[in-house]
């Protein structure tokens, strides 16, 4: 896995969270897990930005590698793999929240959920602990 | 111009951001200019990351066509450019905060400043407003 494991080019804080998640397609698979309830595979590969099957395996590992995510068996079918958010991972919310905020106000044809815009202009404290626990319910019913 | 600007894939808010920023040396040109005081080519070509010159002209290019940042003749030298941040890019002021949060927490050997990761979570809205401020005083000097 060491190959899929970027070397940090500094430590600038900014830098070093873009060697981690700083690509199109590993914050898209972050959201698909964060957001979307997505878990396997054949989920991400389902994703309506086309991700290639070659770069969506290239991702998974990076973000396993990175501690961002977790793969572990699938308890329902021993022949895939289910993957799940690391707390490192699941600590990225605020960020894809800062992200959805900025396309919401900047793309006139968004398609951000009005509701959740509104529950992140007024308590976004609250609605990040939603966020989190969602996660980690979904996880724990597949882990257990 | 239109050959830098990216088709979108999705107007989710989330792919719409990535399609825009996501890319590492579009969001390290952003920190430059936001929190570096960064106006021109050649300081941003001397960024420890080491951008190479035909990346850093590409991403000028589309960074300006999304209409991030702003390009103009140097009053002080008119053979060279100086760029700024569009109100658009000041915009990406609070994704870039919690970049350097999560990093922060997560770089047992993060540069990150104490003081600005302090103040990040005391008073996040006082700080946004200073970072913007300071962006445009040192813009309306450069312009007027």
């Amino acid at each position: 896995m060491s190959k899929a494991k970027l070397t940090r080019r500094t430590h600038c804080p900014i830098s070093y969270a873009l060697d981690v998640f700083g690509d199109k397609w590993t914050l898209l698979i972050i959201r698909d897990l964060m957001f979307k309830g997505k878990r396997y595979y054949r989920e991400f590969a389902g994703s309506e930005e086309g991700i290639a099957t070659n770069v969506l395996a290239d991702r998974l590992a990076r973000l396993e590698a990175e501690g961002l995510i977790t793969r572990a068996l699938d308890p329902e079918n021993a022949r895939q793999r289910v993957y799940g958010l690391t707390e490192r991972g699941l600590e990225l919310a605020p960020l894809l929240i800062e992200m959805i905020l900025w396309s919401a106000a900047h793309d006139p044809e968004s398609a951000a959920d009005r509701a959740f815009v509104r529950d992140a202009k007024r308590d976004r404290g609250r609605l990040l602990r939603s966020i989190t626990a969602a996660a980690r319910a979904r996880q724990s019913t597949h882990t257990r």
